[in-house]
C-alpha cells in the first residue's frame, strides 16, 4: 500500500484541461463563481468522477460531493477536496488543484483496485474566492453552519443578482444536507501561495492551521495649508504623521519574529494637490499572526501605537479595528498524517500556518481537518502568472493518497522504513527537481548528492 | 504727508462690493479668468477708476492700466496691483486685496488733493491663479517678455476655449503694448497666505523676494504579494520604503532651518487592496527655499537621498525633477520704501520672503519692484473661509500709500520720527486688535501696553 503512487502526468493533464474553462490570454483564468464557466467546469468534473464510478449529490449551496464507496459505508466519509471558482485574474491552480489532485487519489484508487475501509468523497465548495458574491468562503461556511442558507443565497453580484438565482439558472442548486456529509477526517490540497516552500526549498508544507487576521482603519486628521508660506513646525502635514505612524507599525511586525505579518495595502491621502499640505490620510492595516496569544499583544500593541500620536503631536489620530478572525489549528491526528505521509513518500516537508484563508478553516469546525501545500512559482498566486510543475503537484497528491489511506483505515502508521531505495531515489525533492526546467529550482549539485 | 491716511472702512467696503461678483454660499468667491464675472469685476473696477479720474487701457493679454496723472508725465510711471481672478473655491482677498489697496491709494490721493511728481498706474494682472488656463500667472509672464503672445493666446480651458478667444468674448483684449507701461517702481500688496505674521502678531511683512520652488516626481517599484503568507523580510514593499524615503525626505528639511518647505502632497499607492502588499507608489515633492545657495544644497541632497535607497533596498527608486524656479531678489530701494513706509506708519513689520509665486516675480524682471504683506486668518488662502480684517486691510493699503509717494518723489528719506504721540497710539499694532474682534487675535493685556 505504501508504494501506491498516482499519475502525476495524468493529474497535469486535468489541470490544463480544467484550466480551459474561462482561459484568459496571459495564462490564467478568470471562472467566477456561478457563471455559465463555472457550470461548465462543475459538468466537466462530473463527467470525469462518474467515469470513476462515483456518484455525485449537491446541496442547496451547489457544494459537489462525489462519493467512492468503501466497505462501511454506514460510517463518516473521508472527504477531501477545495474549489472550481477563481479570481478575475487568477491561475488554473488557486483551488482547482485541491479539486483535481482528488480526483487523482480517486483514480489511483481505481488503478490500484484499493478498496477503502471507509467511503471516501471529493467535494466542490461553492464560491470561495467571494470575487463575484461577497464574502470569501460561502459555500463551505454555509455547510458549516457559519452561515444560514438564507444568507448564502441573498448574497448578490454588482448587478444585483442574487446566489440562490445563479445557483438555479445554472442547475446547480441541490437538495444534499450537510448531515448527509460528515467526514471522520478532511484533507486539502492547495498551492502555497507564499513563497516559503520555494524560499527553502521543500516540496511539502504540512499546514498546522491558519493565521489570525486583524483588518483596521486608521485616519489621520490635519490641516490643510499652502506648500510655500507655511514654516514645518507650524503644519499639521497629515502625510508627515502618518509616515511616521507607518514607521512604527512596520517596526512592530519586524520585532514580532517570522510569523507576524504587516500589511498597509490601502493608503490614500487627501486633498492630493501637489502644493498643498495634506489634511487628511487614511489607511488600512492587515495583521496576522498564527498564535492566539501573540495575535492579541500585536493587536494591543498596534492600537496602542497609532494612539499614541494624539499626544505626541496635535493631529487627530483614530485607529478601529473592522474585522477580527482569530488563528485556527487544525486536527492534530489529521496534521499527523499529513506529516506521515509526507515522511513515507520521502518528501522533504516543512510545517507550516497558512497565511491566506481556506474552506478548510470552516470545515474545521466541523470535522477533522487539515491542508497540504505545495510550492508555487514565486509566491505567486490571485495572479494570471500563477504557476507550480507536474511533480510538485504529484507530489501534493501523494502526501493527499496516503493521509487519505491513513484516514480510511486502511493500514496504520508507523512503519516508514520499508520503502525501496530506486523509490527514494525517484521521489525526493532532488529528483524532483531535476525534472523542471525553471532555472529558480536549480540547485547546487551538491545539494542533490 | 507723512500724516495722510487711506480710509479702512472705503477700502473694506469696496472689498466685500467686489467679493459679491462671484461669491460662493460659503464666504468665498469662484471669479475664474476671463469668464463673463471676471467681466463684470473688470467693469466694476473701471466704474470705479473713472469715477476717480483714471484713464484706462487694455493690452492684448487683458491686463489693465487705470492711470492717474502726476507732474511729469512723460517719465516712467509708479506702478501698484495685483489681479481679480480666483481659484474655483477662493476667498475675497486673494489678488482683489492688492487691487482695491491700490484703488484706495488713488482715492486718498484724490482725498487730499495730492499731486505727485510721477504719474501712478493702477494694474490689473490677467489670470493669475492658472486655475482656468495653466500655467499660474500669465498676464504678468507676457507682459514681462517670460512667454510670447502667441503663447499666452493659445493657452486653452478644459473646454478648448483658448485665452485670445475668451479675452475677445469679453471684451477685454485691447492693443496696449508693455513699452507704454514702464514703471520706475511696481508694489503689490497681497495677505500673506501663511501663518507667520499672524504667529508673531505683525500686521505688515515687508517681502524681500521670493521662495525657489523644486518639483519632484518620486516613484518607487517593488512586487505585489499576498498580505498572509509572505514574510517580511521577504516582501518588496514598496510603502513600507516609501515611508523610509519620507522620513529621510522631511528630516532634510527640519534640519535645513526655518526657511526651508518640503511637502509631499501627491501620494499613490497601487494596486491599493487592503490584502497585497503594495508594488508602487508614487509622490511629488515640493521644496522651496529662499536662498539660492541653500536651495542648491537641498535640491541635491533630495536626490542622493531619494536614490540611497536603491542600494539600500532591492526595490527600485527613482527620482525626477520635473520643474525648477530658482529663488528671487526683490529690489533693494524698493524693500527699503516698504520698510520706511512702515515705520512711518509706526506699524510693527517682519521681513519675509513669499512663499507663494504673485505676478510680482514676472514683474521684478522688468521694474523695480516690492511686495507688502498683510496677516489673513490662520494663514489660510486659497479657501472660501479665506479672512482678514478692516484694520489689517488699512494698514496695509498705507503702507502701499506711503511706498508709492516715496517712489513718485513726493518726498524724501528719512525723517521718521516726526509723527504724533496720538497717531502712534492710534495706528499701531494693539490698537488694531482692539478693534478685531477674533478672540484668535486678543492679545495678553500686558504685550498690548
Amino acid at each position: 500500500m505504501k508504494h501506491v503512487r498516482v499519475n502525476s502526468d495524468r493529474l497535469w493533464e486535468s489541470l490544463m484541461e480544467m484550466g480551459k474553462i474561462g482561459a484568459t490570454e496571459k495564462g490564467g483564468v478568470c471562472r467566477l463563481a456561478l457563471t455559465d464557466l463555472d457550470r461548465v467546469s462543475r459538468d466537466l468534473l462530473t463527467e470525469w468522477c462518474e467515469a470513476e464510478g462515483c456518484s455525485r449529490e449537491v446541496d442547496a449551496m451547489g457544494n459537489l460531493f462525489f462519493r467512492r464507496p468503501g466497505k462501511s459505508n454506514s460510517e463518516k466519509a473521508v472527504g477531501f477536496g477545495s474549489h472550481l471558482d477563481t479570481q478575475p485574474t487568477g491561475g488554473k491552480f488557486d483551488g482547482a488543484y485541491g479539486v483535481l489532485a482528488g480526483l487523482e487519489v480517486i483514480r489511483t484508487l481505481n488503478d490500484h483496485g484499493i478498496e477503502t475501509e471507509l467511503p471516501v468523497e471529493l467535494v466542490v465548495w461553492t464560491n470561495e474566492e467571494g470575487s463575484r458574491f461577497p464574502p470569501a468562503m460561502i459555500g463551505s461556511a454555509v455547510f458549516a453552519g457559519a452561515f444560514d442558507l438564507a444568507y448564502g443565497h441573498s448574497r448578490s453580484d454588482l448587478s444585483g443578482k442574487t446566489m440562490g438565482e445563479e445557483l438555479e439558472r445554472i442547475g446547480y442548486r441541490g437538495d444534499a444536507v450537510p448531515e448527509d456529509h460528515e467526514y471522520a477526517a478532511f484533507f486539502e490540497a492547495h498551492i502555497e501561495q507564499g513563497p516559503i516552500l520555494e524560499s527553502i526549498e521543500k516540496p511539502i508544507g504540512v499546514v498546522t492551521g491558519v493565521q489570525g487576521v486583524n483588518w483596521y482603519d486608521v485616519v489621520v486628521v490635519g490641516a490643510e495649508t499652502h506648500a510655500g508660506p507655511t514654516p514645518m513646525d507650524q503644519r499639521k502635514d497629515a502625510l508627515r504623521t502618518s509616515s511616521m505612524i507607518l514607521r512604527d507599525l512596520y517596526r512592530i511586525a519586524e520585532n514580532s519574529g517570522f510569523d507576524a505579518r504587516l500589511t498597509i495595502g490601502e493608503h490614500r491621502i487627501f486633498p492630493g494637490s501637489r502644493n498643498t499640505v495634506p489634511s487628511r490620510v487614511e489607511f488600512s492595516i492587515d495583521m496576522r499572526h498564527p498564535d492566539l496569544q501573540e495575535f492579541d499583544r500585536i493587536d494591543e500593541e498596534i492600537q496602542t501605537a497609532v494612539l499614541s500620536f494624539n499626544d505626541s503631536t496635535d493631529l487627530e489620530v483614530t485607529v478601529e479595528r473592522i474585522w477580527r478572525s482569530p488563528p485556527i489549528q487544525f486536527n492534530s491526528e489529521c496534521i499527523s498524517r499529513v506529516r506521515n505521509a509526507a515522511r513515507t513518500c520521502n518528501f522533504a516537508f516543512n510545517e507550516m500556518v497558512s497565511g491566506a484563508g481556506h474552506d478548510s478553516v470552516y470545515i474545521s469546525s466541523v470535522a477533522p481537518t487539515s491542508m497540504i501545500f505545495i510550492p508555487c512559482d514565486d509566491g505567486v498566486s490571485h495572479n494570471e502568472l500563477e504557476n507550480t510543475s507536474p511533480e510538485f503537484a504529484g507530489a501534493g497528491a501523494n502526501v493527499l493518497l496516503h493521509s487519505v489511506l491513513a484516514s480510511t483505515g486502511n493500514y496504520a502508521w508507523p512503519n516508514l522504513l520499508t520503502f525501496s531505495v530506486s523509490e527514494m531515489r525517484s521521489l525526493t525533492y532532488c529528483a524532483l527537481l531535476a525534472k523542471k526546467t525553471s532555472s529558480r529550482w536549480s540547485l547546487p549539485k551538491a545539494r542533490c548528492s
